[in-house]
């Protein structure tokens, strides 16, 4: 070992220990001959002072040492004059005796602080310096951490973690898997999985009753900010189970990583939503419950006055603003605009001021009396000094959307969303289906193996549009403010359900044995009842440290072009290993 | 839940209580109008009972169960008249309430059993039935077990677990890479990882001090019987660390496998044998020490006596078999002929017997004199009643890995290479670089990032062949009863001595730059001391269980093809796949 103690490990009790310690030159100052140098290592920083009457060479080597350097000392600890409270090892300093320079560095090209003086580019680029800083360092130890929690949890409720393969098969459904082509099988491809749904499927088909995986997934779409090509889940199924032991099985496990990770208890049992009163309150459904300003149907209590905007929408919402009475009209205007962005896509914006003093202020003043405006807004449970924000339109789920993105905003404006408090919640009783005007038929809201609920069995086997519509999922959403951590379903394992699935998806038989059939085959020798769910580990990471950037979160992550470029990746390959694939690449694409 | 308790839960204490099982029909029989079925579940099997006089819709239902039927039952627990005690729940039976068919199971290809009774290519297309037997259960189970215990002793010693990623860049080394096209880049390939390597040397780099990961790798290459295209390593690399202390952790992380699952305790120290020492003695740089039977060189011993064969040898050596004096001339002839097969390559056996009765037999009787004769057996330690085999040949590593070979044939045959015993230790001192008469070049015998030892500095910088050819290497291997586990080495982390290692190799600064670009630059910034190793944790699994099949410890294997027969992959992909990619297969290949 170049070392006998970390960076982060002395304290005033091993003052007068001589000690040797490696890491990195964080910053080095001179000060009345003394030169001070902090030196880092994962586990901390510890000071180090080079005396001015301290051996010539000694100093020189001391006044040599640049930036990020790497170095091994030998040294006394020693109490500091000036302890630092904020760092653990604040109380001592160690009294240089000699310095060996174990390697040089050339200046990074950003400093290696807790904020770093790099834009996102170059750091991306020398990602391996901006993994140096503390908030990444942090970031990484959490991440191990949360997975090492959810390993200890699962195991000790007897699941077996099943390593499924990478190497597998390109469905029709595949639209965006990404494949690879096959030298010993010319002309054929494997694809990464999106997921290991049929292989954990199978698993309980095969008997082994509680399974688990912490498993990279890879999905080739166009990028939004938070999404990589490359992902991980914490992938979990159950056999004979219902939708109450999967839920109670996993909030354990969040329990349980609040508790021994962030040291924060969540309610016990976890509040459950339905899906219908997520959207209805929430306009989400992925509701932010940490703050009220739910979204009231006002549909009925605006119509017949004349305003034709809201006498022919199908549906009018609005919520309450606490405070919001003291808005300018240029803060009003402003949040008009805000909403009208296409991002947001509504077409304007009425509202309802209940001012302190009693009285009402309105856009809508013309249409309404002050006694109906001052109703309308009560039945959307403003107060007095609130402002109260309406959207109306022809469908009602997207109104609330619309209604749902303003809450969500004005409830950060607030500050109302405070990322180190956690309310987290079940999100169930999903549709099974969702019909599909531009087709004309039905899609499976989460995939075509998610079991109907038993309670809504004839509406299933109806041939009315209208009871297929009614029929919900024993599927469910772990939800943590305001974004989706997990979900999954109780499957369909018998094969009459299965069929009538497909059956109500437009699904013939040949389809379906094509795109589903050795899966199929399988359930014909004893699946037993199951269910699972899958959690999307990078984003439980994030929201656990309170940030937004799953980036900061994934070691080596790759940009909205799906590029790493710290190795420039995607990159060519050499002619004789297409040639080996058997495969051109098209010149004039 | 579907049940209150598993099927291998109950016990003689439980007598009494009503319970619900639920699990597969393993066998079902009629005894003299009773009904008695085996529920089996990953836990266990339980013997339920239908009486004779039970209701007759109850019968019926015991009656209809086929093999691999799923149900459910209520019954109370009862103490059997025969027990079993074979069975952990052989003390009692349940006495069927209810039955509940849960699925009906077509009758299954091959029998469910721990002896199947169905050939490789059936179970390989019906893996999640083949998984239902006992002994994969067993093997999987093992595989957590040992997956767990290492992240548990990894993560005490302060290890962080962190993902690298599975779409990089292909190397102009990578002729077994698998690659990626990427849609978003036309034209440009991600490739799959052969190891993490790079991504762990740069986490050194960024300062994470001690990395592990369980992680999938990548080759694409012919494949034998124990290899497959997806594997899985433990991974792990440390800073400021020399060998001592990687070996030191890392047979610390075994025997703490061993113990914790096998309850077996390997020696502390473990032995450490020098490359030369294992080439020398055992023919091989990964000997099974679980038997002596070393090789002796007898050059010397030979020489002179007129037998061109071994006076032409530049090496002769021999192993002595216990007991072998009394092989028939049959059994000689046949161990002969099998040396000289293809797969071991020799030209010839010679032999020389010590018979019981003090006489000498040899097939060089010509040559030698039986005091001769006796004086070379005894050079290889043969003893009364013992056979020595000699081989010779003009280069001494090609003998003696042919001895090599012989010796584990032989110790097989005499029974001692019982699985069941254990005998690890470390490979140490490799040579640092193996010479290539056909290139007329030095290759890395590891990779050119390992480290010379410092000690042999002189000779590393030296020009002279003879001195390169002695630099040994900070390289160790992990090896057990004849397999390596594992292995890894000291990194170089000095821009000057990674520099001569590429003049070493013949590669010059510009083809440097191109194959291994962002790593050097990387190694600019303050790279710290570092070393690691990986372990094949696919094999770690195998030969802990005493067995000699990786794929019965992989969940899904591919098969020498690189299929899994299974899923049917890989397959022939979309046109509109083909075209999104910008990718032609070439038709006339």
């Amino acid at each position: 070992m170049f070392r006998d103690h970390t960076c982060g490990e002395l304290r005033l009790a091993n003052a007068g220990h001589t000690v040797t310690l490696a890491g990195w030159v964080q910053r080095s100052r001179k000060l009345g001959g003394m030169t001070f140098i902090d030196l880092r290592d994962r586990y901390g920083i510890t000071q180090l002072v080079v005396e001015a009457d301290a051996d010539a060479a000694l100093v020189e080597a001391a006044t040599s040492l640049g930036r990020e350097y790497v170095i091994q000392v030998v040294g006394e600890v020693d109490e500091r004059q000036s302890k630092n409270p904020k760092m653990p090892t604040g109380d001592i300093e160690i009294k240089v005796a000699s310095i060996n320079i174990l390697n040089k560095s050339v200046t990074p090209p950003f400093t290696i602080e807790d904020e770093s003086d790099g834009g996102e580019d170059i750091r991306a680029k020398f990602r391996y310096l901006d993994l140096r800083r503390n908030p990444l360092q942090q970031a990484l130890a959490l991440r191990h951490r949360l997975a090492h929690e959810v390993r200890n949890y699962l195991d000790a409720q007897d699941f077996m973690e099943i390593e499924t393969p990478y190497l597998i098969k390109s469905t029709p459904e595949g639209a965006r898997d990404f494949v690879v082509p096959s030298r010993m099988n010319p002309g054929q491809f494997y694809a990464l999985p999106q997921s290991p749904q049929t292989f954990k499927q199978l698993l309980m088909v095969a008997g082994y009753d509680r399974y688990f995986q912490i498993v990279r997934c890879f999905r080739d779409e166009d990028l939004r900010a938070d999404r990589q090509p490359e992902f991980t889940q914490i992938d979990c199924e159950m056999s004979f189970v219902e939708q109450e032991d999967v839920l109670n099985m996993f909030e354990g496990m969040m329990r349980t990583l609040f508790k021994n990770v962030l040291n924060v208890d969540i309610p016990d049992p976890l509040p459950r939503m339905s899906w219908y009163d997520a959207m209805d309150g929430y306009g989400s459904d992925k509701p932010d419950v940490r703050f009220g300003m739910t979204i009231h149907e006002i549909t009925d209590k605006v119509k017949g006055n004349g305003f034709a905007v809201l006498d022919d929408a199908a549906y009018v919402g609005a919520i309450a603003v606490p405070g919001g009475a003291g808005y300018t009209r240029k803060q009003i205007d402003e949040i008009t605009e805000w909403v009208k962005r296409p991002q947001v896509g509504a077409k304007g914006l009425i509202y309802i001021k209940l001012n302190d003093d009693g009285s009402v202020k309105s856009s809508i003043d013309k249409f309404y009396t002050p006694e109906q405006l001052k109703a309308i807004a009560e039945a959307a449970e403003a107060k007095t000094g609130d402002i109260i924000f309406i959207m109306s339109g022809p469908q009602k789920r997207k109104v609330q959307t619309m209604l749902g993105v303003l809450r969500l905003e004005m409830g950060g404006r607030l500050g109302l969303r405070d990322p180190k408090v956690f309310a987290p919640l079940w999100i169930v009783d999903f549709p099974l289906l969702e019909w599909s005007d531009e087709d004309g038929r039905f899609y499976a809201m989460h995939h075509p193996f998610t079991a109907p609920k038993p309670e809504h069995m004839d509406w299933f086997y109806s041939d009315r549009k209208e009871d297929l519509e009614k029929v919900c999922a024993n599927a469910y959403d772990f939800v943590l403010n305001g974004n989706e951590l997990g979900g999954g379903s109780i499957r369909i394992h018998e094969a009459d359900v299965q069929k009538r699935m497909f059956e109500v998806l437009g699904i013939g038989a040949e389809e379906a044995e094509y795109k589903f059939g050795f899966i199929i085959h399988a359930f014909q020798f004893g699946a037993p009842p199951h269910g699972g769910l899958a959690f999307g580990f990078d984003r439980v990471c994030t929201l656990f440290a309170g940030k937004e950037s799953i980036r900061d979160f994934i070691a080596f992550p790759k940009n909205n072009q799906g590029r790493d470029v710290m190795i420039d990746s995607p990159s060519q390959i050499d002619q004789v290993q297409l040639d080996e694939l058997n495969l051109d690449i098209r010149q004039n694409a």
